[in-house]
Parts: C-alpha cells; structure tokens; sequence
C-alpha cells in the first residue's frame, strides 16, 4: 500500500514514466537487460546492502571483497561476459559497493602500455585472479602534476633489473585502490634513471605481496590510509619502497623500452594513450555522478510529497512541503540538471565513439576538442551534482542528516568525484586553455574545431525577448548562453594579452586570469549543455507527453542558470533588467508546472528501494515507518558499557521516587 | 623544528599576532583565561580526542559519556563554575565532544517555564545529576511548525494526572539528545486537553528511565535513532508514549496552570520567553559555526604554503599551491568571512545584552528586530561558513577528503547548524516578513527599529566610483550593498502588492514570492555585515598595524559579496558593467596582498593542535609525516578476516614466482 500523498502524486502524471525509462536507458531492450541484472544482483542476498549504514570501515572491506569474490561466480552462473550487453549495469546494480575495481584498472594498464609480450604473460593471470592487481600512480606529495614524482626507478645493467625506491616521505603512493591490504601487484609509476640520466615517468609491475602468505615482499611497506569521507569499503593503500627489485621485462614497454644494455627506445605514439586518459573522465561520469545524483532527487522529491509542514491556506492541513516555492527551488532545478547531464553524458559517449574510430584510423585531430570537452563537463557535471546533491540533502531537514536516509553516503561519494581523475580546477583551466588558443585561431579567421565555431560567429548585441514567454524560446536563451560565453573568453582574452603587452611575463599573467578563466571555461560548457539539451528535445517523440515535459525541464535548467548567475548576463547590456524580470518570472512560474510531474519525473529514474538504500525515498512513501525501523536495527539500540561504568555510578544517589 | 615553507610565512607578518588574538578574545585578559582552561583540558588524557576518526559510534558515546562525567570532577578540581569566566571557554576546548548538553537545556526550561516550586524541586537534582535530562520537542513528522506537533497530554481530574500518548508515528518524539541512552527524566511539549479542549502546546516532566536500573518506565519506548553525519558521541533518541501518567505539578506552570478542578489559568507574560528562544540562535554561533569555519580556515591555508604541486614560472621548484589565484580564490574570502562573522557575532552579542537590560524593564519594544536579527543572522552565518568549510575541504585536494585531515568532521558537523535551531529558509522568511513590514511602516513615514531605517532614506540613484582603487572605500561598497537591499527589499514589496492586488489570496501571493524574499533577506544582513565590519575597524587601534591587514579583510569581504553577486548589484543600473570590472580588479589585487599574509592571520585564531586535530593544519607544518603517522594507527591496518575466509581460496592456485 502506498502512502496516498505519494500514489496521487502519480494519478496526474502528463507522460508515460516506462516510456521516458525506455528513453533514458536507449530503447526497452536496454531496459529489460537492465532490469534482469538488478533483479539477480538484488535477489542475491550476498550482495545486500542492507546493514551498510551501520557497518565499521573494516566491516564494509569485509564485504567489499567477500562481493567481488561472489561476483565472479554470479556472472558465470548467469552467463554474463565482460562483453556482453548486462556488463555495465552490474555496477550500477551493486552501487558500486564492490572489491577490486583496481585490480581492472591494473589489466587495462597492461592491455594498453604493455608489449603484446607483456599483455600475453600478466591478462591470463589478471583474469583468472592468480594475482589481485593495482594501479600507483598518486603520491603523498603528487597528484595531477606527474612530472613532479619522485618515486624512481634506476636500471641497473648488471644484474637487468630496475631498482624501485620512494626516496622521501612525499614520494610514498597513497591513495591507489585495493592497495591497502588485498593487492599483491601493483604497477608503480616512476622517474626512470638509465645511466644516471632521467627519461621521466614510466609504469612498473611490481609484487608487493607474497602469493603464499600474502606478508609484505622484501622492501615493500604497504597498508591502509585509515578513514575516508566515503568509500569505507575500498582499502586504499600506500606504499613505500626501498631498494625494490623487478626484472628488465616489468616496465610496460609498448611505446618505451630500455634495451639490456640501457639503450632508450621509444617507439610508436603515445596518442592513443592520452585518449584512453580521457575517456576515462567521461565514463565515470554515469556511474558515480548522474546516479547518485538522480537517486539523491528521487529521495527528496519522494520525501517532499509525503512530508507536510506548516499551513499554506488557513485552515486547511499542513501542507506538502513541495507545494511551497521554496523547495521547488531547491529541488527542480536539480532534477532539471540530472536530465541536462544524461543527455550531455549520452553526446559526450557519441563523440568519444566517434574519436576513436578516427584514431584508430590514424587520425588524431579531434584529440584537442575531446580533451577540452571530457575536462570540461568531468568538472562543471561533478561540481554540479555534488551541489544538487547536498541541496537534496538539506532539502530533507533533519531526516536527510540521517545516514538512514541516503542522502549522506551520495553526498560523500559524489564529493569524491570533484577530486579524482583531475582536481576540477585544473582541468578547467586546460579548457580554458583550449578555449583562448581557438579563439585567438577563429579571431585570425583560422579554422577552430565544430564544438568552438560559434566563437567566430557574429550575434545580436541586445537579446531580442519582449516579454516572458519568449524566454521559453530555446532560441532565446541558447543565444543568451552563446553571448556569455564569447563574451567570457574574449575578455579574458584581451585580459591576457593586455598582460602581456604591459610586460608581465606569460607564467604570471596567466596565473592573474585564472579566476576569470575558469569561468569562461564553465560558461562554454553550460552553453553546450543548454544548446544539447535543446537539441534533445527536438529530436524526441512527439507522442506520449514526452517532448512537453523535456522541454519544461530544459526551460529550467536554462532559465535556472542565467536566474543564479543574473550578473553574467546583465554586464555588458545583452540582457537588460527588464528582460532579467522576465526570466524571473517565467522561472518561477516553471517551477509550478514541473512540480506537478516530479513525482513521475523521478520514478522514470526507475531506482529499486534496494539499490536507493533510504528510508526516507522508497516507492511506497511509508518514509517515517522505515525510518523508525531501521533505527531499531542501529549498534546503538544494543545496551552500552557506559551504564554500568559511568551513568549507574553518576545516578548513585538514586531516588526511588521523585 | 617547523616546515621552512610554512616557517617563512610567519616571519613576514605585517602585524602582531598575539595582539590579533588579544583583539578576537576581547583582551588579554580572556586570551589568558581561555589558554589555562585549553590546556588544564588538554592536558587531561580523559578528554584526548587522539583516536575519534578510528572509532565507531558506540565508542564515540561512551567516550562521550566518560567525559561529561568526568568533566564534573576536573571543574571541582579547577575551581570552575558555571558563573565563572572560564566557564564559556570549556565546551570549545573540549570541542563539543562530551554528553549531557541537552541536561542542561533540560535545566534552562524548567528555570524559564516552571514555578518557583518547580524550580525548586527540580533543579537541585539536576545539578547534582541525580537524574539525567533532555528536552523532547521534535517529533518524526513534526519540527519547525510547533503547532503541528501530535503529542497528547490530556487532563484527567479524577488522578489529577496527565495522561501523555505519542498517537501516531509522525507523533514519536525524534532527535532529542542524551534521550537515546542516558535520559532519566525528559521536558515532553504535548498538545494539552483539558475536558475534551485542547489549549495548545505545554511543557511536562516526564520520566523516561528508571533510577535504579535505567529500564524503561511503564508505557514508554525510547531508543536510538542510529547513524548520523555527525554527532556520533551523542544518542539523539526517539521517544513513544503509551499512556504514561505523570502528576498534575508536572506541567511546567511559570505561564500557565492547569487547577485542580480542570480550571486553565494563563500568566504573566510570555515575552521573555520567546527572547529566550532567540538568544538560542546567536549563542550557537561562535561555538558550532565560527569555531569550525576558523580551523577549516586554519588547516587549508596552512597546507597550502606546504604543499607544492606543479610550476608557477619554468625552471623553478614547484610553487606553494597558495601562489596561485584560484587557491587564493577559493580560500581567502572564507577567512575574511571568519572574521567578517566574529565581529558581528560580537555586535548581536552587545545587541542581545542591551535587549535583555531592556526586557527585564518590561520595555519589550526591540524584540521584533532582535528576532529578525537573530533569525536572519543564524540562516546566513550556518550557511555561508557551511559552504566555506566544504570549500576549505576541496581546496585540500585528496588529503582533504581523507578524516585524518579534520575536515570532513568539521564539515559534518557545521551542515547541521544549518537545520537546527530553526531551517534556514524558514528562518530567512521570518526576517523577509519583518523587513516588507517595517519596509511599509518606513514608506508611510512611520517609525521603524534602527537596524532597518535605511529603508527610509534616499540613497544615490548611481554608484560614484571612478576606478578601481574607488572600491576599496568602505563608504562606496557599504552604500552598494544598501542599495542592492533596498531594491530587494522593495521590489518583492510591491510585487507582493500587485499580486494580491490582481486578486491572489494573501497566502498564495506570499507563497509566490519565497524565493525572492529569502534573496532580499540575505542582502540585508549581508548589508548589516559589511557595515558593521567597516564600523569595527574604523574603531581598531592603528597600532602594531592590526587595522590595516583588517581593512584589507573588510575589503575582501566587501568586494567579494560583489563578485560573486554581481546581477544583483548591476541590475538597475546601479554599478556599471565598467565599474563592475573594477570591483573584479580591485578584488583580485587584494587577494594577492592578503595572500602574505595568511598564515598569521589564522594562527591568529591561536588553535592548539590538539583542538585542530587534523593531520593536515599542525603548527609545524609537517603534514606528509603526521597523515602517514596517523595512517598506520587506524583499525584498517589490523589483520582482516578477509584473507583467510576470501583472498586465499581466490588465490589458490598460487604461482610461487610469476
């Protein structure tokens, strides 16, 4: 039974919520796969998630490891492949709350900077988990600038082996996955020294625990980092290494070898590798971002149907909180943003697929665009969702503060993903860089890449709107985006060679625009995901109440943006006050349009109670119900030592009556 | 020995940092007072915090517990006491981590609601601690709306008894602290029924838990609520009332008694109270909000002159990640917040004291404006040091991300100050609805409180700055900020006119007008800050050269605000988009000067590292060595069941040499 302020939430929807399922997950096909792997993954009780929220760092490892092992025997059983079409929903399915996702980053290194000699010894092992493998690259002191890492490695032509050593405290990996206590090699990024020449950084296979007994090699020192905002479940590691040996052969030598005399070759091009590094932004993009975002909008847009608070007409009951201009504030926009980024997410996907067939024909002119793009949206859809996660959060009072309702494990997770695979402020200022080299190249009338072409192309001065609905114009407002964003870059062009031209040196003017760069480089990504949003839209199907909806949502994901960054769009006359009244207006009055199909807009999402692990967002809405069993399940319903030594002895004076 | 890369930040200081501490102290006097009590607790390894992000939340509470009781005993031993002035600095240097602090909300209610007779049954055992309260206003589908609350306390005049229920389960008592576990005794707020009348909601003493064994009384069920982000040490219960019966002098009877024969009396004036209930909010400022927001600030810029990471100029070392302007950017404006906010908490402190003299003259003509102060201030301080302190967080990159920095508990725990004690947005409207009154008193020419009577006079229609260096006069930006909060202010008036005007009910048109009213709230406290910051360091000595590097951060509180507001400043034309790129220049430029001065600007907030606890932000600087230290002590690096029961049969079919 469902609680009755939710089911009829769900009476009124304007769309078929299957349909938009089937949209999201590209065709019903998709979806029934989907769903069969969710039912087997959920039907398993090894793979429930059920005492998470009360489980210890240790406890969560446990069953990390105890569910990776599991898997393997799952997939043999249901005849999934790493191929096959159910793959990429099994992490989906599982929340990510599984082992040895390192281990896969390990054979993906060897499969692509390793010799085909190399990949024929180590992927058989890999695969038939005759080793637990990992990938150390971060150090104590290093993270995205890999030229500054100072763990070496110093062939040694006698013996034909390299001598690893992590010289000083800061050169100590720290971070990598699966390291801390379960892998037993690693490959290990270092300095390469032949003949007391540096040749810069090169990855290493190296043992760091024994296949018998799994004790610690010979001059490793290995163990876990300790306590994390999240990812309790994964022991990431650090090493030292001191004088550690490994045989000529464990240098992946696809585009570089040290021969055995110590000759350096470097042969064939390291492209494709620089491709492979950024595909790999993109594609965390599904699983660790949008997902956690959409599961974050299902809970509170759930919570806020069944949760009334205070009275909005005299006299009546209290109201759902949803019904107060405020929280649709809070919450449509986010819910606006999730599809923004799914339909970006699935253009970014294209365009990869499409860069790769291009190089691998040899072809690596798209590298630049693709580069700029994937550092881009990996930045501006992170920082987004992390904040459209924490608002969902908060959005929830109280109740969100509680683990039990979800909202914090997706809040600590998503917080992650701004820092990983690139710190998000330097990945947007290598935007921006990419940015001002084509402007500068389209201002001199050369050639620039397509997604960057409007930077050469003239527009309106003034926005042409006249009233408020014509700010539900996609025209309108994707122009509006496109201005901001020119505008952006080339002043902080002009910025730059003003520097420059004044005599500060290169280093220091870029460094004084930096500010201003990043927020160039965030309004070109916002423009791309307003004008794919639109795009979207136009290509969908009419039928089924589809369109209409989608594009209410990219009205405001639109009109939410120029709304909280008024001052972008006002500076220069583009837009004038007046025309920003308007945009406030119809903004808000979005808001009460879309708050009628929230509730549907979220179910689309198609989140099991399981895999949202809330009490506060299950489909039935019986959110205080769960809240209050779950609680009883808590550690800290079980008695407490701190009676019998403190409270008993403090009440001593006991009065039997008061 | 302390990090040169942090020791030569220190010996540039332009000012006195021991007279800085003095100044945010309030006198030497009080620095002195406060550092005896830091380190006779300090000293103290009962209350060591040396192992809080290894321990779970059954340890955390009873550590909790063992301190509160302990805490008794060390403040016998010192001579401290409750009226002492070491008193206020106890609860900081324990940072927050001890039990019992809703005993002693428990005690203020029966001081303020109860009778002299109540108040003198009760509080001796309090003291004493021959019982343990709490204080159970919040239930599970009840919290800032208190009218809604669902608890029944209903009059039987043959028992001359209460007979309390939790009818439903939104009804449940949730959240109260100290009542999961530990409580004896509770303050029940439950709707009173006298012969079938209900008169609204009334405070009861309610025994909850034997004082012999600590069972639970007849009719009672109470419990834990579970895992929380935060709060860990504390047992935030939940509460079910099953007819519990307590006697007739149980109903807390300062302002109101129920006789005997049914009969309900009403007295004396309630006024005090409500102040009460205000004062809650700004007292939770320096201790839950200032405090966090100062170390977060403390940790991230000293980490930021010991981490290097990448180059600033080719051929150097790698540069202190404060060089560059984006770090600068994301850190610097939170320090000057934390400042920014220290000196208008002292102002609502000096506020506060004047209401009260005031009130206790029965002159109760202030309270209006000390209600929108209080309500609008706690909104603006929990959320903008919220969002500084995730920024603090971020801006450490991984590290920052790991517990052992202390950030993430700082962040965990601020958030909830932006629920507590009134939801931020609900508080933010309650000032918006006292600022569109007084708005319309002011337009009719009628008397309004003095923090708000600029709403009356005219005002520049434009802003006079001529260049860049214009912007650092206090007398240019404070005018911008009251400019920008008049037109909020007064827009969303006469919006609000117009609607009800056309014909929209009264609530319906307030409702349509939240968003832009919490917007206009902000801007007058944001306003209120910027003043007040330019009034104190108008008053600083210009000695030891305290008020210049204060200008500077009055400065870049101002300017900032602009910065990343500047829609709203632009809007009507008020701020050019010309002199809009000058507040942007002049900003930049004064991060650049407060930049060298950083790191004695936070060692200035005078954190031991005990209190920071954190691996990142020590004294010395050495961060890389202390997280490695730390590292190596958590449960993680403890042998886990997992090899034997998962890794080893996964690896069975071991390879002794690959």
């Amino acid at each position: 039974s469902v609680n009755p302020d939710l089911a009829s939430e769900r009476q009124t929807a304007s769309f078929s919520v299957e349909k938009l399922t089937a949209l999201l997950d590209g065709g019903t096909e998709q979806t029934q796969i989907r769903r069969a792997v969710v039912e087997a993954i959920e039907s398993d009780p090894v793979f429930s998630r059920e005492n998470q929220y009360f489980q210890t760092q240790n406890e969560r490892y446990e069953a990390a490891v105890r569910k990776a092992v599991h898997l393997q025997k799952k997939m043999h059983e249901m005849g999934w492949t790493e191929n096959g079409p159910e793959y990429k929903y099994i992490y989906r399915a599982l929340s990510g709350d599984v082992a040895f996702l390192l281990h896969r980053v390990f054979m993906r290194s060897i499969s692509v900077l390793g010799s085909d000699k190399q990949i024929a010894k180590w992927i058989p092992l890999a695969t038939q988990h005759k080793l637990i493998g990992s990938y150390a690259q971060t150090e104590l002191g290093h993270g995205t600038y890999l030229q500054g890492l100072e763990t070496t490695a110093v062939f040694d032509t006698a013996t034909q082996e390299f001598i690893l050593n992590t010289p000083k405290i800061s050169a100590m990996k720290w971070w990598p996955g699966d390291m801390g206590r379960s892998a037993t090699h690693t490959v290990v990024f270092a300095q390469l020294y032949v003949h007391g020449k540096c040749y810069g950084i090169h990855p290493f296979i190296v043992q760091i625990r024994s296949l018998q007994d799994h004790s610690l090699c010979p001059g490793v020192t290995a163990g876990d980092i300790g306590p994390k905002m999240n990812f309790e479940h994964i022991d990431n590691g650090y090493l030292l290494l001191k004088n550690v040996r490994v045989p000529r052969e464990n240098m992946l030598s696809k585009f570089c070898e040290v021969r055995p005399d110590g000759t350096y070759v470097r042969q064939g091009s390291q492209k494709i590798n620089y491709f492979t590094m950024t595909t790999v932004r993109i594609s965390l993009i599904s699983d660790e971002v949008l997902t956690p975002l959409m599961k974050a909008c299902t809970i509170a847009i759930r919570y806020s149907v069944v949760r009334r608070q205070s009275k909005l007409k005299p006299g009546e009951q209290e109201a759902k909180i949803l019904d107060y201009q405020t929280q649709q504030e809070k919450l449509l926009p986010q819910l606006a943003a999730a599809y923004a980024f799914h339909f970006i997410n699935d253009y970014l996907q294209e365009l990869f697929n499409r860069g790769y067939r291009e190089i691998q024909r040899k072809n690596f002119d798209m590298l630049p665009e693709l580069h700029a793009l994937s550092s881009g949206f990996k930045a501006v859809i992170t920082q987004h969702s992390t904040a459209g996660v924490e608002i969902c959060l908060r959005a929830c009072g109280g109740h969100g503060y509680s683990l039990l309702s979800g909202l914090p494990s997706l809040y600590t997770k998503i917080l992650a993903s701004c820092i990983y695979e690139g710190e998000n402020t330097i990945l947007l200022l290598q935007t921006a860089r990419f940015l001002i080299k084509c402007f500068m190249a389209a201002s001199a009338g050369q050639p620039v890449p397509p997604s960057v072409t409007y930077l050469a192309a003239v527009k309106h001065s003034k926005c042409p709107a006249k009233n408020k609905l014509d700010f539900l114009s996609p025209d309108i407002y994707t122009e509006a985006y496109q201005h901001v964003a020119v505008r952006l870059i080339s002043s902080t062009a002009a910025k730059l060679q003003d520097l420059i031209q004044s005599g500060v040196k290169k280093h220091d003017a870029w460094n004084q625009c930096t500010v201003q760069l990043v927020q160039a480089a965030k309004a070109h990504c916002h423009y791309i995901a307003v004008k794919n949003f639109v795009e979207t839209v136009e290509k969908l199907e009419t039928k089924a109440g589809i369109q209409k909806i989608m594009k209410h949502l990219c009205d405001l994901f639109a009109l939410h943006g120029i709304f909280s960054n008024t001052g972008a769009f006002l500076h220069d006359g583009y837009t004038s006050a007046a025309q920003m009244d308007m945009v406030t207006a119809s903004y808000l009055d979005l808001l009460a349009v879309i708050r009628k199909d929230a509730v549907p807009l979220v179910d689309a999402f198609d989140f099991t109670d399981k895999s949202l692990n809330s009490a506060l967002g299950s489909y039935d809405g019986h959110a205080y119900q769960r809240l209050y069993e779950w609680a009883q399940k808590s550690p800290t319903n079980q008695m407490s030592p701190a009676y019998e030594r403190y409270l008993k002895p403090l009440l001593h004076n006991t009065l039997s009556k008061l």
